[in-house]
C-alpha cells in the first residue's frame, strides 16, 4: 500500500465553497459573453484579451468554434433546437469556468435573445457574474470584410439562415458593454473590457 | 468613444499556443479520471485532493454528477446512448479545463471501458496528460457503506441497470494509480495522487 508521503494534507469533508475555492487561488470567476454578427471582430477581442490576461498570470479561457463545435458540440447541426442546445451548452461549461475561479471568454454570434438571457438566468441563479459584451460593428463592414467569404455565399443563397442576411440578429437590449469595432482600436476593445473587470472587481 | 487607459496592452493576432498560457499561469493542466463503484469512494478522494490543491493555489476544478447532471448534461437520461453521451461530454469538458492550465478532477461511476478509453483518446491526440485512477473498493464494501440507499433498491429490483448488480463494472486494464480505500486512507490515497502529479510533473 502507498505510505503516507505528505502529511500536511488539507482537507474537511464535504465540498470546497466557491468563497473559499476564489480566496485561496486569489482569483474571480466571471463570463464575459462576446455577441455580436459573424466578422464583427468578437474573436479578434477576446483572443487579445484572453492573452493580455494570461500574460498578468488571471486564468482565463476562451470557447469559441475552433474548440467547441469540434468537440462538446460536434453533434450538434444548425438547426433551431440545435443552434439553442449549442449556446446552452456553452452557457453551462462557462459557468463551470467561472465558477472554478477562471474568467471564461464566450465568443459567439449568438444571435437569439432568448438563448443569451437563459445563459445570464443560469449564472444568475447560481450568483456568477454574467458580463453581456455587445460587439456592435454594422453590417455592411462586416460584410466588406468577409473574411471567410460567407456573406457572399449567404447573399447567393449557397448557405441559408445566415444571421444579418436571411436570419435575424436581435442585438442585446441591456448589455454591459458595447464594442463599436468599427470606430475602436483592438486596443481600446480590450482596455474598455479591463475596465469593466476592474470596476466589478473582478481582477485586480 | 472608450479612451485608451491601459496603454501596456500585451497581445498579437492569432491564438495563444498552450505553451505559452501554461508558461505564463505557471501551470500545467491534466485530467484525472476516477472511475469506480458507487460509494467506491471516488468523490471523497476527488474532493479532498481538490481542496488540498486549491489550499496550495492550484487551479484545479471537480466535475460531478452534481454540477454536470443538473446543468450541462440534465437533457440525458440512462439509456446506453445517453450514458456514453454523458462521459463523452464530460471528456470533452475535462480537456478544456487542462488545456485551460487547471487540473480537472472527473468523479463518474463511468463503468465502461470504451467510453473511459474515448476520453483517454480525445485527450491523446491533443497531448494533454489524461491520468486514469482506479478506485478499487470491492464491491462488498460499497455495498455495505450504502450511504444513498441505492445498492438496497438495486437488489430489490427498484432500479434497473445498476453497475456492479445488473450491469457490469470493466475496470481500468492499465490505469496509472489504482486506490484502494478499502484499506487506504482518504489522505493517503490524495498522497499517492499528489505523488502522481509530482513525478508527472503536473505540480511542483
Amino acid at each position: 500500500m502507498a505510505e503516507q508521503k505528505a502529511t500536511n494534507i488539507h482537507w474537511h469533508a464535504g465540498n470546497l465553497s466557491r468563497e473559499d475555492r476564489w480566496r485561496d487561488l486569489k482569483a474571480r470567476g466571471a463570463t464575459l459573453w462576446f455577441t455580436g454578427l459573424s466578422a464583427s471582430g468578437k474573436s479578434t477581442i477576446a483572443s487579445a484579451l484572453e492573452q493580455h490576461l494570461v500574460h498578468l498570470g488571471i486564468h482565463c479561457y476562451r470557447l469559441d468554434g475552433d474548440n467547441i463545435r469540434h468537440g462538446l458540440n460536434k453533434n450538434l447541426g444548425f438547426s433551431a433546437e440545435d443552434r439553442a442546445e449549442n449556446i446552452r451548452r456553452i452557457g453551462e461549461v462557462a459557468k463551470l469556468f467561472a465558477d472554478s475561479g477562471s474568467v471564461a471568454l464566450t465568443s459567439f454570434i449568438s444571435p437569439y435573445r432568448k438563448d443569451r438571457d437563459l445563459c445570464r438566468a443560469l449564472h444568475d441563479k447560481d450568483a456568477i457574474p454574467f458580463i453581456e459584451v455587445f460587439v456592435d460593428t454594422p453590417i455592411e463592414v462586416c460584410e466588406q470584410r468577409d473574411p471567410k467569404g460567407l456573406y457572399k455565399k449567404a447573399r447567393a443563397g449557397e448557405i441559408k439562415g445566415f444571421t444579418g442576411i436571411d436570419d435575424p440578429y436581435e442585438a442585446p437590449l441591456k448589455p454591459e458593454l458595447v464594442l463599436k469595432p468599427g470606430v475602436m482600436s483592438v486596443e481600446q476593445s480590450v482596455a474598455a473590457c479591463l475596465d469593466l473587470l476592474r470596476s466589478r472587481r473582478i481582477i485586480a
